[in-house]
């Protein structure tokens, strides 16, 4: 399972005020932690970048890459951002990503087949609406993958997104143990390896704050992880400098791996 | 899912030594800790009580039983230890347990049908040998509810223990796997809910014993838990003073629950 660092989002402060002076320096000492904490890709989530998006765009992804080899997702709906983002990158990009929502389909998805990236398929209605079970996941990822065909791209670039929702929601739970089950089924489904992805953070977004609660929220996040690993998941995205859901993601691979001895390595 | 502490166990030299002056101080202290810890059940294991079998386990659960109410599980080999434990029994008790081993389906199978009693089976060759992946366990399995059927025994006192192994056997991490495909297949095997249990510790057993070791084997029995627990595992049995591990397992609960908003309950 590969580790995705989700902590260069426009959320934070400090990328957001580094990004609108183009400063290099804190978003070059953050990647450097990510790979140091334990990354194997960075997401780059700038947020839609209304306002100059080619030049913002570049400049993130030439200071992430003036530090780290590591392969970079490119996390905004924009399609400008997007593709500047695409021509920038020197390494591995996956494009985060697209959904059944037309304006994702049009404009975003060629995109992949023009720079031979991979993509994520968030499993959406094309309103954005979450579907509620397994069995809606399955019809929408069969959609996205029918969308994929269409375009003329590769079965392989596609990487399916379940979409994880609160814990706090009516039916949170449920969701949380329907996806299990729709990752566990998809090669059957899809009769491949279809890739998955995951954003871990989503399972207690909405959390009040507080230590209780963040104490809370990292405990059931790294008790979720080990279920997803055992169910297929194949890309993890979180904040990386959770110290204890990196061990708990490091110990899923003796238990999950097809190597012998891989024990020791622990 | 029930969390089931091994904590009163022959190998710990306070209780041999409590339970050779028949001294039931020490056996109190612990099993009222293990109470306070968060456990959902009790093991009693003596190991097979060689020298006044009846005497010592009667002792043993009738110790137990002086302070608290919790089901028990008497874990002994020697048929004339089980019985005792069974008579002096006043609360609920599970046999842990038998296998397809001759002396075991004939001594001790037929305590559960004379009390009552739910028993966990060992999915075990008649010789003792460790089945090898699902498909194996599957057919021991089998054959464990046929003896459960040939004796006249409601399929519901059947526990199905599917012997979790040492991660450092060379087939260990795929043995690993291999259970949890087990434990999540059973249902639609049986065609029934059979309840299902584990022995978290097997996992790590043999490994050399110091701090960083320590630290080593408690991250990946919980990190293994959620694994359990996803694929649907009842009962696991561990040492319930281990924190962490409980921690683990309690959230587990809102994750694999059906009950909506189990979440705040955490």
């Amino acid at each position: 399972m590969l580790l995705v660092a989700d902590n260069l989002h426009i959320i934070n402060p400090v990328i957001q005020k580094a990004l609108e002076t183009l400063d290099p320096g804190p978003i070059q000492e953050i990647t450097e932690r990510c790979e140091a904490a334990g990354a194997d890709a960075i997401d780059i989530n700038t947020g839609p970048l209304s306002r100059h998006p080619e030049e913002k765009m570049t400049f993130m992804v030439e200071t992430v890459q003036s530090v780290t080899n590591l392969p970079i997702l490119i996390d905004t709906a924009n399609p400008k951002a997007m593709e500047a983002g695409l021509k920038a990158n020197k390494n591995i990009s996956i494009i985060n990503g697209f959904s059944l929502e037309p304006q994702k389909l049009e404009k975003i998805l060629p995109l992949a087949k023009k720079y031979k990236s991979d993509i994520i398929g968030y499993l959406l209605y094309p309103d954005s609406r979450v579907p509620n079970d397994a069995s809606e996941r399955c019809t929408l990822a069969i959609q996205i993958l029918q969308a994929i065909q269409d375009i003329g791209m590769d079965e392989s670039q596609l990487i399916i997104d379940p979409i994880i929702v609160p814990l706090s929601w009516q039916n949170g739970n449920q969701q949380a143990k329907e996806i299990l089950t729709f990752i566990h089924n998809l090669p059957d489904l899809f009769g491949f390896q279809v890739k998955t992805i995951a954003g871990l953070s989503n399972l207690t977004s909405g959390l009040t704050s507080g230590h209780e609660n963040m104490k809370k929220k990292l405990l059931v996040e790294r008790t979720y992880l080990p279920m997803l690993a055992s169910a297929g998941l194949d890309m993890v995205l979180f904040n990386i400098f959770h110290n204890q859901t990196v061990e708990s993601a490091k110990a899923c691979v003796p238990l999950i791996s097809p190597r012998i001895f891989s024990w020791a390595e622990l």
